[in-house]
């Protein structure tokens, strides 16, 4: 599945504002298709939201009418914040994680949007292939169009931009052999430090606790293991010479 | 770990239209706390976008410098578009994701946001536990303040809004067991439709991806089942009658 399979549609927007800023954060994602269905007149506004998006507000493709979308693309999802009972299971949604993690979905998919104050109507929801909720507060589940949009493109594009900071080494995990160095090393150290087991055994499993709540990445794994391995040698060593 | 233990906190924020936005999505997703360092004044147009948070906006604290949020948090998470190299790993950030999946995150945790224009200042980011990226194209990584927020708000809650769903049945994954009736009752159908076995091959393999790639509900496969059930039955009636 490529990001180039998406389009995002929306359905009669009302604020020029609002295209541009969804034109921005199709920038952010990495996606270009932006088709519009009536869409209000497009002046220096919507320009200015879209930031370094406005190519491909440029390149919007302006449609007339819903219908039109049905030859245009294979597979059709419509969004909506309201969810119906399994007793009607038309209106049964899919998660943005679904959509994203399936590597099924193939072809030309149109994610829809409907207008600011009333959505989509029914009919165009039914003429949909999918029907996609973004899990909110059911108190007030209502998103403003532009971060609808926003959630559902991040969702998509995620596993793109993570491989990618991944491979150019700008986001590393800890892996559990260098977990282990580190926790080997502090324990080395404790055992040192303290005489009293009870000491230890509070002290390792203190540092143990800290290293899984802390996100560390292999670069700050082994600047700890670094100091953490020479305090353990420099008291050993003064250990010898005194004891 | 519970939404009550996140706080939002824009620093420097300079439009109240983006404060408005903000008090709204932590409405959408159950956010609750919000405070704001240096907030322009507040008002028509904050209380316009907050919509149906505007609890959230009237309840919002200020302070006058970043320095107190220290004394008010126990975790302090900075957010930027920048991701640094490794090698500068004071500035290796972690996910969104990592962070709505850790169990160990516990205590008051402030999602700190910086302004419009500028972000967060490196004195700001250094005075942070953990560093925050919201993964996107690095061609145009800038996200709007607003987004980012709803964004990182979206994936902290997400299993919290899911679980509800789940509970009150408004979304049923197909299950295992169910698959495999509406694949034995469509392979019954299969066989009596067609006698080559090719046909009937190619009839199985088809409806099998088509329903791994259908993202069905329960209600959606029984409805299914039933159809299949019914003309798979019809069909070997008439085969006796007429055979």
């Amino acid at each position: 599945m490529f990001l180039d399979n998406f389009s995002v549609v929306l359905v009669g927007p009302k604020y020029e504002g609002n295209v541009g800023s969804v034109a921005r954060l199709m920038k952010n994602f990495g996606f270009s298709s932006l088709v519009l269905v009536n869409p209000p007149e497009l002046d220096s506004e919507a320009r200015a939201m879209a930031m370094h998006g406005r190519d491909v507000l440029e390149k919007a493709v302006t449609l007339k009418s819903f219908s039109e979308l049905e030859e245009k693309f294979d597979v059709l999802v419509a969004t909506s914040s309201v969810v119906a009972n399994d007793k009607n299971h038309l209106r049964t949604p899919v998660l943005p994680e679904h959509l994203a993690g399936s590597k099924e979905v193939r072809g030309r998919i149109a994610l829809i949007f409907g207008r600011e104050d009333i959505g989509l109507s029914n009919g165009e929801i039914e003429a949909c292939d999918l029907l996609l909720h973004i899990p909110s507060n059911p108190a007030y589940p209502t998103l403003n169009l532009s971060h609808s949009v926003g959630i559902l493109l991040y969702e998509l594009s995620k596993d793109v931009w993570l491989g990618r900071l991944k491979r150019k080494k700008k986001l590393q995990e800890l892996s559990g052999v260098e977990k282990n160095v580190l926790l080997e090393k502090f324990s080395a150290l404790a055992d040192v430090v303290y005489d009293r087991d009870f000491d230890r055994k509070l002290a390792k499993k203190t540092f143990r606790q800290l290293v899984s709540r802390a996100f560390m990445s292999s670069g700050e794994a082994s600047t700890l293991i670094g100091v953490i391995r020479k305090a353990g040698e420099r008291l050993r060593e003064k250990r010898v010479k005194h004891g």
